[in-house]
């Protein structure tokens, strides 16, 4: 079923589909697994350009790609399914049965009926190797680690040379970029502890994606649901909308009812990968009372999550005992969910923090179904006053033993961090996370760079985002407009998508990564030779520079201008600028044909000067 | 006449007035020069807050005071001119008669009127100071020096000890911020070249500001004029809008018709900085062709805008022509208006450009009236690609050469910087032009840190304006969403300006400003302890977070509700957060209580062992 670009009224087919303007799904190969097709956008170019279509990342999946069949019943093509079913370690699971508390208990009248697409639960056999870390560290180069380097290569075999010249043209602050990402170079970073690859084996529709120091920075959007779900197509659609802008994961911060059965929805529909924070849910379970959690419930909670396909949990272990009263000077406290649910029940029971105590457990659990941790940040600083504090640092050192006990379970794992952070205090928060946490990725809330500006701290935020992914954050945790004062709508979630992938964009250029600056490039050429339609479909957003050129502008016969409104045609630098190039150029070509025949006259021996004899 | 907020239809009393919620204008004395009153905005607090009132710098003016009487034809007050009538080198000029050229030959029915606000023309005598630089330099402490002295402690007397502290807690790259800014400071700076106060002394309507990497980071906004000009209030209006939101000067790059009366009528109601490119209307003058400017035509411009009170003046005088041919391999070329048009003139002439080789001339004008130098960056890089090449460096050794010719004439002189450059190669720019320049200010575009989000580069750009601000970049040239695209309207002028502050504000924080942090402090308070009003008030832009919040929670009960949307009551962090600080503190004091006990009971020389004899 082909379905129209422009979202539709609420109803279950209805989620946003169709590429973008000038855009083209097309599959690559990947090189030595030609049955790994790896989904790339390409921008064409105009025809008089005279230079090749533009290739970019692509994480938003079949749902721009106009030949995909979308039905959210029967949600995506499991495209892991192949590869899974050749790795002896996995075995059907007797899935836990869903329970009413799983979904907030809610009334039968309305319950969102469960997803129809139904997958048979697999899980790791004791001993044997589940996770892609475990693969890695036996040597292994998994479908995933093939699948993402030739993604991360955005499909462009850029020359050696230039490849290297453009490494060494950046600082990357003692990062280890390739010239070419191999399958083997993703295996060793994995390995390694350097990156994850976030893939749990009940989510096999998922589009492998990698989040490392060494690969392009990535971007996650949180989503939530709606306090009264309308209908499951609004459900999905929102990580749909998020994927179509450039989220790289996307993570369902839900905390009412129908919880359960809306992330079944999102799952079986989702190609990128899916985190979640299980405490959340797991609170519902108790009511909302922090002091009646336990180890049971929560237990209970990872295990209906993971079996769903999770591929990360943010779980907030380094909320320790002690380290709560560190926060009770700050000036804004505790500032995340789940660090403060758990602080509460720590001071509740002047107990360790379960999670820390059971911590080998939660290992065991997510290793069974490769659900990689994402080791929260509980402290981080919500002001700038309490920035680089105490309790911020003594946590994330806590965070840094728990990444060396998840490894040797075979997990994979990244961290969080801040938060709120004055731009002088960003660079100390990726080098002590990188020293303290073995060189895990980073994953971070902006930093915001000041507190003043609510409803632009997604700028704000953009600052520090694309601040510390140039120092080393692998992976940025989107703000939108709406921080600190309520819910983000559609065009909120737009907006903080593609500021955060401005941000990356960025980092990923002062890093030096070697194809990242061909699109910039291209987009200047079209800047410059008044390309207007090409610069437009380059750029991250093409209907929101389409729409703000034609306010001005609005003929046909101006996307072909040799000008813009903004200085109007006497005043154009640019095509000043051309006329210059031109006269320069021939110039050039003038002196060398004077020379040329200057060179020539020489070596025939002549001489306006007779020799004395 | 009390004017309403809320714009009203164009009519030349309508311009925006009123203050900003919660806010109210006061006017501080100068230590020392009890005459000065100094401009700030107090935002109340709510009463139940126990904590003092918030002072912020202020560049809007009297249109945000209630008591102020606005009448565009009168102009605003002529704070200065006390001042200026003490200093014996000036004397009332015989000005420059209007020519039907300055307003660009504009039939007599779409004339726009000359502002009646008639002001004595005055120009200095020969061999007598007249620039802020030269009295420095002469050791005399202007009234001008003393107001932004009291202007940039916001007047706000911060302790020494917590000043001092504030400073070293931050990273200011050898810039020297002191604990509290003196008049005797300022005139030091001005003296250096470190700083400047453009001031011209036919814009008596100013109140003086000052450029400077020792003090805060300041904020320009464009604007220009329309093809067609419905009134002169809509003209006035773009200014009063721009520094309403905090914009510290404004550049009027107008280029069409009745350019010579719409910026009479802006100068006469500018409480801040104007500036222009004069060659702008030069070429105007010329009917658009760059090869029939000449020394005459620009000269006499130069005087026109002179003598009407423009304070400083971007010049391209670095442009040469042997810097050009380094810009035809370029990506874009040269993409700023002022340099294309002077490389066309060298090109079309094959000679060196008459403003490098009559610049001494410039500064004669410049110094009489002293308008202050923004020698203009007119081979700034237009791409990534394009950053910190040939080109751009060899205009910036020029421009370093024509700083110091500028100084020993007695000009004032900031520098213009890029532009389009990678987050890497952004300090080598601050680097280089502090090296080159003499350590004048730098006024920098941007830099945007990528080519490809047109749409949103006043984002791409507020990154890289955050960090030449923190490197020490004294002035930040804003960049709206509709860079690239087409003219920004009202609503892009507020995003850029405000994008702006955020960046000018964030650098402030890094760099250690004494009293920067102490705004985000408290509205984190308000935040922390669900003040939602005064969250509001203290933010950037109080409309736009107030409705931001209003979407999800509009009733008037939600604004003291001890939550908010984003979480919910049972999930808020803050209010958990709260609690735990109740604990701690109390056992803390428990703790104490006890600890206290003991020391009495020790003291009393008591034990629970009976010695042995």
């Amino acid at each position: 079923m082909k379905l129209p670009v422009k979202p539709q009224p609420a109803s279950p087919e209805t989620v946003t589909t169709g590429p973008l303007p000038a855009s083209r799904k097309i599959y690559a190969a990947a090189p030595g697994a030609p049955q790994i097709r790896v989904p790339l956008r390409e921008i064409a170019v105009s025809a008089g350009a005279s230079e090749p279509p533009v290739r970019v990342y692509d994480a938003s999946g079949p749902y721009t790609d106009p030949e995909a069949v979308i039905d959210l019943s029967a949600g995506l093509p499991e495209v892991r399914s192949a590869w899974l079913s050749r790795r002896a370690g996995l075995v059907a699971a007797h899935p836990r049965a869903v329970k009413p508390e799983d979904n907030g208990s809610v009334s039968p009248d309305r319950l969102v009926p469960p997803c129809p697409a139904r997958r048979q639960v697999l899980a790791g056999q004791p001993g044997a190797p589940v996770t892609q870390y475990e693969f890695a560290r036996a040597g292994i180069v998994t479908e995933e680690m093939a699948y993402v380097a030739a993604r991360e290569n955005l499909g462009r075999e850029v020359a050696l040379a230039e490849a290297e010249q453009r490494i060494a043209d950046g600082e990357s602050f003692g990062a280890g970029i390739p010239a070419h990402v191999t399958p083997e170079f993703v295996r060793q970073e994995i390995a390694a502890g350097r990156a994850i690859i976030p893939a749990n084996i009940n989510h096999r529709e998922l589009e492998p994606m990698i989040i490392g120091r060494n690969f392009l920075v990535k971007v996650n959007a949180n989503i939530g649901n709606s306090a009264v779900t309308s209908s499951v197509a609004e459900e999905v659609e929102k990580m749909v909308w998020a994927i179509r802008w450039g989220a790289d994961t996307v993570m369902d911060l839900s905390t009412g009812r129908n919880i359960h059965n809306i992330r079944e929805w999102i799952l079986r529909n989702a190609p990128v990968p899916i985190g979640t924070v299980p405490i959340y849910q797991a609170l519902e379970k108790v009511d909302g009372d922090p002091a009646r959690l336990d180890w049971e419930v929560f237990k209970d909670t990872l295990i209906e999550q993971a079996e769903q396909g999770v591929d990360y949990f943010t779980i907030h272990a380094g909320v320790r005992l002690a380290h709560v009263p560190l926060t009770a000077r700050r000036v804004t406290g505790i500032v995340s969910r789940g660090g403060s649910i758990m602080a509460r029940w720590c001071l509740a029971h002047h107990r360790e923090s379960f999670l820390y105590e059971r911590f080998d457990e939660i290992c065991a659990i997510m290793q069974r179904y490769d659900v990689s941790f994402s080791l929260g940040d509980g402290l981080r600083p919500g002001s700038i006053a309490d920035a680089n504090d105490d309790a911020q640092f003594a946590e994330l050192e806590t965070l840094g033993e728990l990444t060396k006990v998840a490894w040797a379970k075979g997990c994979q794992v990244m961290i969080e961090g801040p938060g709120h952070v004055p731009m002088h205090k960003i660079k100390a928060n990726m080098d002590k996370q990188l020293a303290t946490c073995g060189e895990a990725p980073f994953y971070t809330l902006g930093p915001l760079t000041t507190d003043i500006a609510p409803g632009y701290d997604h700028i704000t935020s953009g600052i520090g985002a694309a601040m510390i992914g140039w120092f080393g954050t692998a992976m940025l945790c989107y703000v939108t407009p709406k921080e600190h004062l309520g819910l983000p709508n559609r065009d909120d979630v737009k907006t903080g998508v593609i500021t955060y992938r401005i941000a990356a964009h960025a980092a990923d250029l002062a890093k030096g990564h070697p194809a990242a600056q061909l699109r910039d490039d291209a987009l200047s050429r079209a800047r410059f030779e008044f390309r207007w339609e090409d610069q437009f479909n380059l750029s991250l957003d093409p209907d929101t520079a389409r729409s703000f050129h034609d306010e001005t502008m609005p003929k046909e016969a101006h996307k072909v201008a040799h000008f813009c409104s903004m200085c109007g045609p006497k005043f154009c630098s640019m095509k000043i600028s051309q006329d210059i190039r031109a006269d320069t150029l021939a110039e050039e070509e003038r002196q060398k044909g004077l020379a040329a025949k200057s060179a020539e006259f020489a070596a025939a021996g002549a001489s306006l000067y007779v020799p004395q004899a």
